[in-house]
């Protein structure tokens, strides 16, 4: 009979498997296939095929062979630790990017050691090269099965399937679990693998759950990638922020205040007041008009800006929300409440456009285990904005919004790794939105144009709207390649006339305007965040919080440090002096551990010439310089905004 | 017999009364005399005096006269209330300062015309001039007197009188009211009186009760003084920062928001940004580090800090307080947040002191009656800081403190205003504080101290302390003499303890530092108030939010206005151009309402010439001036921080 190979004609037997179609085309490639879609459906190789079936054979250069062969890894360790802890409870054990997990109810915690041993029994039931054998039940037969085994989790999980799901199961060996597939066809086919850590994971990822042990691990098909990937993960964790961040002081958090909650310490809090001052000063110039507005309304505002009925899921309310009486609620967006600065007068066409800006702490009642670092928040602090417009302005502002924006990631550094994501409603869950569908549409084609017109690169996508219309995200990646919304940029056609914001028209009525919602640098925590894992902790000096160490090698120099520290904050630098009775190179490890980007050594000979021995971070010894030299050189690294 | 005036033996007959002493003394005295203190007890002038009585006769000059001046024109005026509105049922009222109020619960709104037709019946009283007599009854027979008159405030407050307290009524003509006195001898000893408002207010100050029409009046002995403090009240009222803040459009307040929760204008966010960049400069200069924490935490921290215990009424707490899980309150204090950054590390004696400061925005939930303009709100921003202390560095510290608000006060301009009020604990209310009576004494004893070597000038009060240690207040009076605190700085012996903020000492033991808290420049928002009620909102030029506005006489002046504008924008100068098609007058007027401080006029000669014509607020024309020359005198303005 005839199949189709990625279009191509293939003659196979009667009864054949996708795993004889790839033999059929090439040995080589059925050495290497890990799993197939058959007629659009993922399916193991095993499958058997018919006539004219449309045929896609995945090797681990795909992500549907990476997710089979990593699937097939979790069922290795799923199946190693029931060997090694046979009291053992079952979770969920998916792929993810770059690896995959499995979580398990133990009776005691896993320490490295055990994941030295899970891993050779891993080793020995990959040895073993037992075939994965697919076989399907009825859900009593299948709950029975689980019941019998002890596996309550998974006997949860049965009884939640739909209906008119085929349940399956996969067998290795001694192990079976339920499982929809595919995988690849023995345990033999993981070839490299590493566990890589223990992590506590809510059952269901609800803290009102139990506790399991989540065992994460990755697997390659050659050892070289394997190898590759754990260098890169070792480099990526020295410059996760979430942990250099603490280790440079410029973050902590303590449990007694809560997750989401970080306390910046004086180094970060004195990189966000440089990043925040830049910030106002620049879009001052820009001809944005700053507010300072109140952290917390009454229900009564946010049952008109519909954040009551779309958004209260993600607020901190204040008491009882249904209470009769003033019920309070901290804000979760900044819009309804700079808005109140446009309706204090009457408003002209001749007024527009109106630029409104913020640094603006919001509160969003994330659940615990969406929280990470300086990344997800329960309180954070923006650069917000909202412009009113007439219709024939809007384009020219969004054009200038994104210059701003432009100006500001290429003076901090991070323009380079910028994608965009245009963000639509999903038309299939209205009841999400405010707004009609014709609305939305006419938004959309709005925005669509503008970005046309702008020319950048976006990639689309639905569901990912506001509440109250389409946006632009500005996306970036940390350190781990996981990606997040750095900026926004929404046009919004409803809330002007929710709150009644008008302006009078040439022709005297009045008009709603059209209202761009906006960040520029947008969360200064994850910015800190972005920026901290760009250099590694090492800022720009502009961005430093400590520019300048004057380090002395005897007291004899202290006078001269002491003149020179004065020099130097006579021009705004910031910078402190080491006097302490140390050897010279422990002060320099120490400074160059802290990341300070000037080291300034003053010995004998310096304070006799009026010199001083500068070490450069990142370039090294730039030898003795005058006074006025180096503070000129300093000044102009931090005018220019020069990036290192 | 004898008896003392003010310690002076004077000869009365037998049964002789206060009045008749007076007239012994002089007809002059017992003409203005109004009440008596005889043996420490405030009482009428018709108490009859026994061999030897200590008396001391009050007139208007004294706070006792004008009370009980005051307290009679209040009788007066519910005296006629009741005539024009016989179904008026009466609560309290009492003398205030510069005047007195009376609580009526009333059918209908009063409007401006019956406070005309109450001040005529008022006129009536006065010249009938009924003497106010004074009688006692039973509780039995004052409740049942008061019943039978309809008055149930009455018969309330009656019932919640101690036990032993002797029950007073006083009659004037055909009014009786439940009094303790004292009071003027009779209705025409009130000369001048002049009722000023009508406002809202709840039955004994609780927002559950009904609300009731409060009627405020003052009274005079003299015409003039009365014409002179209704003419200070008139320039008070200019300057009232909550009418002239909304009319310069520095602040708005908005329902669905709510009371207590400003919003900070352009102009007022400007303001505030210009003193917030100061004040963190200045005290960067003075080795504060800058911290920036979280404005909430869980329910654990306040426990550890007594705040759930003896300040959570104060306290928004989000959702059930006795709730299981996370329960998360604002900050109502910053306190127990800024430790966190000591408690990062292992420190020193060497380490200390430790000076952390931070732009902190706290929450408290005021009740509605409370609130007041930008002085009494629900959320407001501070300048708030803590330093740990070895305890023989805490008097240089505390000095170093002072000697910072000085300076910030002297550049504000508020410094001659400030007076200073030693804040301790209640020792009779131990329940409110935390920590033992020895270590309140000790802690109280060395803040004396440290005021005592500095030398300030201060008032005590008691029971005005922190929960957790005394307070220096330094306080201020707003435009209408209501004084409130602007900073405070407290020392404290108990919350290192308790957060176990420890530092290794000399001799390798750890020890408990101490922690003083402080504020430098107070609350932003209180500040600003002060601000405008003192310049009536034409603030210094380095504080004004728009400090040079440029005016083109016709367009051909346009070009050299936007020349001049670029050259004043690029020293930092913030300014605006105003060019439209308007009368010169016109702009004049707008720009002089706004308060700007510099007027920059170009007509031809000065757009040929290079030139600008100059007018300063409050100094008037200049002249025309070369664009270098005003350039450096603004800039000057700025830089010497001039007070206008």
């Amino acid at each position: 009979m005839n199949i189709f190979a990625k279009g191509n004609p293939v003659e196979v037997p009667e009864g054949a498997t996708a795993l004889d179609a790839a033999r059929a085309i090439s040995q080589g490639l059925a050495r290497v296939a890990l799993c197939a879609t058959i007629n659009g459906k993922e399916c193991d190789l095993t499958h058997p095929l018919k006539e004219g079936d449309e045929l896609v054979l995945h090797t681990f250069d795909s992500p549907q062979g990476k997710w089979a062969l990593r699937h097939t890894a979790s069922h290795i360790l799923a199946q190693a630790v029931k060997h090694l802890f046979p009291g053992a409870k079952l979770a969920i054990g998916p792929a993810i990017e770059d690896g995959f997990y499995y979580d398990f109810d133990l009776e005691r915690p896993l320490t490295p050691d055990d994941l030295e041993h899970i891993e050779a029994e891993m080793a020995k039931i990959i040895a073993a090269d037992y075939p994965l054998v697919r076989f399907t039940e009825s859900r009593e037969a299948a709950i029975a099965r689980m019941e019998a085994a002890g596996e309550n989790y998974k006997v949860e999980l049965i009884r939640d399937l739909p209906e008119n799901v085929e349940i399956s199961f996969y067998q290795q060996g001694d192990f079976t679990d339920l499982c929809a597939g595919p995988h690849a066809l023995s345990t033999g086919r993981v070839k490299s693998f590493k566990l890589t850590q223990v992590a506590g994971a809510y059952w269901r990822g609800n803290e009102k759950n139990k506790m399991l042990q989540r065992v994460y691990g990755t697997a390659f098909e050659k050892k070289a990638d394997l190898d590759a990937h754990l260098k890169a993960l070792e480099e990526a964790k020295k410059r996760d922020h979430n942990r250099l961040g603490r280790e440079l002081e410029l973050f902590t958090t303590v449990d007694m205040i809560g997750q989401g909650l970080p306390i910046l310490l004086p180094k970060g809090a004195r990189v966000i007041q440089i990043l925040q001052r830049f910030v106002e000063d620049e879009e001052e110039k820009r001809g944005f008009l700053l507010t300072k507005t109140p952290y917390m309304a009454k229900r009564d505002l946010y049952k008109i800006s519909g954040h009551w009925d779309h958004y209260r899921d993600s607020m901190f309310i204040m008491g009882d929300p249904e209470a009769e009486g003033d019920v309070f609620g901290l804000r979760p967006m900044t819009c309804p409440f700079q808005f109140q600065a446009y309706l204090t007068r009457t408003r002209s066409y001749r007024d527009l456009p109106l630029r409104y800006n913020e640094t603006s702490t919001l509160f969003r009642n994330e659940s615990s285990g969406e929280m990470h670092g300086l990344i997800r928040l329960r309180q954070f602090t923006i650069s917000e904005g909202h412009l009113a417009c007439l219709p024939e302005q809007v384009e020219d502002e969004f054009k200038a919004i994104l210059d701003l924006i432009g100006y500001l990631m290429h003076s901090i550094g991070l323009e380079d790794q910028l994608t965009y994501r245009f963000s639509k409603w999903d038309p299939n869950n209205r009841e999400k939105y405010i707004g009609s569908p014709e609305e939305w549409e006419r938004t959309q084609d709005l925005m669509r144009q503008i970005l046309d017109h702008i020319g950048i690169q976006y990639t689309e996508a639905e569901g990912e709207a506001a509440f109250y219309g389409p946006k632009l995200d500005i996306q970036t990646k940390n350190v781990f390649g996981k990606e997040d919304t750095l900026i926004t940029v929404q046009i919004d056609f409803q809330l002007a006339e929710r709150f009644g914001m008008t302006y009078v028209d040439r022709d005297g009525t009045k008009r709603y305007p059209i209202i761009i919602h906006r960040t520029s640098i947008g969360c200064y925590e994850r910015t800190l965040a972005m920026l901290v894992e760009k250099y590694a902790g090492a800022f720009p000096v502009w961005l430093s919080p400590e520019q300048v160490r004057i380090m002395t090698i005897t007291e004899r120099g202290n006078e001269w440090a002491h003149q020179v520290e004065a020099a130097l904050r006579a021009e705004g630098i910031r910078t402190s002096c080491d006097l302490r009775n140390e050897k010279i190179g422990f002060k320099i490890r120490e400074a160059r551990g802290e990341r300070v980007p000037y080291m300034l050594v003053i010995g004998d000979r310096e304070a006799e010439n009026g010199t001083v021995a500068v070490t450069r971070r990142g370039e090294g010894d730039l030898g003795a310089m005058a006074l006025e030299d180096i503070v000129a050189r300093i000044v102009s690294d931090v005018k220019t905004k020069k990036l290192d």
